[in-house]
């Protein structure tokens, strides 16, 4: 069997390469008739360019849009690369779409996707509980919120790391390592796992008989501040009966254990200390950092499945899925 | 005056909603009378939907496309981030994808660009020199290159980290703080910049009166492989006189002070180490990394200007910019 090329279907259709490639694309103006004329063309000929064909067939693009509010955060970049590979091997096209936690970003964001006419979406984390504006739309994109609260549940699935569960244990391990005053260390974004975090820490006190007050067990921290340092050595100077920081996040731990390590607080020996996320950085660090290590590879692939799943079945909706967690013990934990 | 709504344009035009958003985008099927129509209610009214109405008066997308090999590589993630926050001011939406250094993919994702009808496309690093395949597309997207020599220069513009000069100077680094035998630690891929970075390494070496050994000044490695810490154990242990080492990148610095550290040769005390890139994780070490910084702020502006400029001066070709690194110093160079 000949192998036609794209030149070859433009000539036989009598169009130029480009209208075919717009028709292939379903992009761009052409005529109803020069559509029919270029599919009847294509089809003679048996032409296949890449999954344009079957996107035409199936009135799909195969294409996938992905907010992400920063791709150069550990966590979401991880994710974010998981699930474009596993979407590449289902024959999908991942669109990439960096927030940095704008909302006016987002919208634009989320116009353009819709412009380029993507399949479905994926929407990852954020401050704000997540709604598509459907006054601007008529095609309802399926989409999916990975650690983001959706507005109406009813109309998308959730998936999360049990953040609760992963603060929870945490905190317990620094408990059992021997800490009587534990802290959490929180930025000021509040975002669903945020949230969680903090009531997995609550919790794990409440267990253990030990009060939380917002004065001496919530430090709250900026670690780009000018003030990040002495802000925390205030904390300190305040509490000094603090011997234990879980903290919201590795990025966070890591800034703490440089400031601990200047001011002679010895961790883990004075103060222990606990991040999220098991970022590699962790693992060079002097002690090394204790971390709640989240599945990302899970959670990529239940995202890429439910998607693909909500995209054949658009009524399939309203699911939550958790999943599980994992402490990573290393030196920052270890009992006196 | 009255705000209008893409309802409202809808209804005034007597077509569809979805049928505006497709006039509007530029994208899907619909004839030249409709367009005509829709584009006159929208002129008519004032309907202003973001940047769509400019959008379709310009025959412009307002969309630019980025090639990315790795999102969870720093100094990509970095480069890509800021490239879009300035593209965002400037009115452009930014696509990103990632290709995995996939050949397969690359090809898929440039047709996928080319279909969603991209203005431009920056294309950051890989294996191979980049160039179009113009045989199957019709419309020369302009694109420039950051770290990624291209085929045909003529056609681009090309931008890069003076990845000699950094390369030379941490050599010199490890020279002048007391290093008789440095060593490059590199991996496999073979990058322009890998290339550039091995050039300066070796005029260092000359420039200072040290012979060049492919057997002695030359450790291949791979952070990823289960033999990363016998093999670097065995290069050492092979060459005992070896007393410096300058890594390709702060990735692999790390391990390889990961294994130093296990291994009681301390660095900086006997071995000295320096990396590329300035990843945060070298201010968390023990000891702190010295490594060479790239300006991802310059490279990024830059791109961003050059591709603009040549979407609107298709021919202003040809270029190539070269933006100066500078040596961030920390303990593993410090002298004895």
């Amino acid at each position: 069997m000949k192998k036609y090329s794209i030149k070859d279907i433009a000539e036989l259709s009598g169009v130029s390469v480009a209208t075919v490639s717009r028709v292939i694309n379903d992009n761009g103006r052409f005529s109803e008739e020069t559509r029919k004329r270029v599919l009847r063309v294509i089809e003679e000929t048996g032409y296949k360019m890449n999954y344009s064909a079957k996107s035409l067939r199936m009135n799909k693009s195969f294409s996938i849009g992905i907010l992400v509010p920063d791709i150069s955060n550990y966590f979401f970049s991880d994710v974010v690369q998981k699930i474009e590979e596993i979407l590449f091997d289902k024959g999908y096209s991942t669109i990439i779409c960096n927030t940095a936690r704008n909302q006016e970003k987002e919208t634009a964001y989320l116009h353009m996707l819709e412009g380029k006419g993507v399949d479905g979406l994926i929407v990852i984390s954020g401050a704000e509980a997540f709604e598509f504006d459907y006054s601007q739309i008529e095609k309802q994109i399926p989409y999916i919120c990975i650690d983001r609260e959706p507005k109406e549940k009813s109309r998308t699935i959730f998936i999360s790391s049990n953040h609760y569960q992963g603060a929870f244990e945490a905190t317990e391990q620094l408990i059992h390592s021997g800490c009587k005053q534990p802290i959490i260390a929180v930025h000021n974004r509040k975002s669903t796992s945020t949230k969680e975090r903090l009531n997995g820490f609550k919790d794990a006190l409440k267990k253990n008989n030990i009060a939380f007050n917002e004065n001496s067990n919530l430090l709250n921290v900026d670690i780009r501040s000018s003030l990040f340092e002495a802000d925390l050595i205030s904390f300190l100077a305040r509490n000094p009966a603090a011997d234990g920081i879980f903290s919201l996040n590795d990025s966070i731990a890591l800034e703490i254990l440089l400031v601990l390590r200047k001011n002679i607080r010895s961790v883990p020996k004075y103060i222990k200390l606990i991040g999220f996320d098991d970022m590699p950085a962790g693992r060079y660090s002097s002690p090394t950092l204790s971390t709640v290590k989240q599945d990302t590879s899970k959670i990529a692939l239940t995202a890429v499945e439910s998607l693909l799943n909500l995209i054949s079945f658009p009524s399939d909706t309203g699911k939550s899925i958790i999943i599980p967690v994992s402490l990573t013990l290393r030196e920052s934990t270890q009992g006196n």
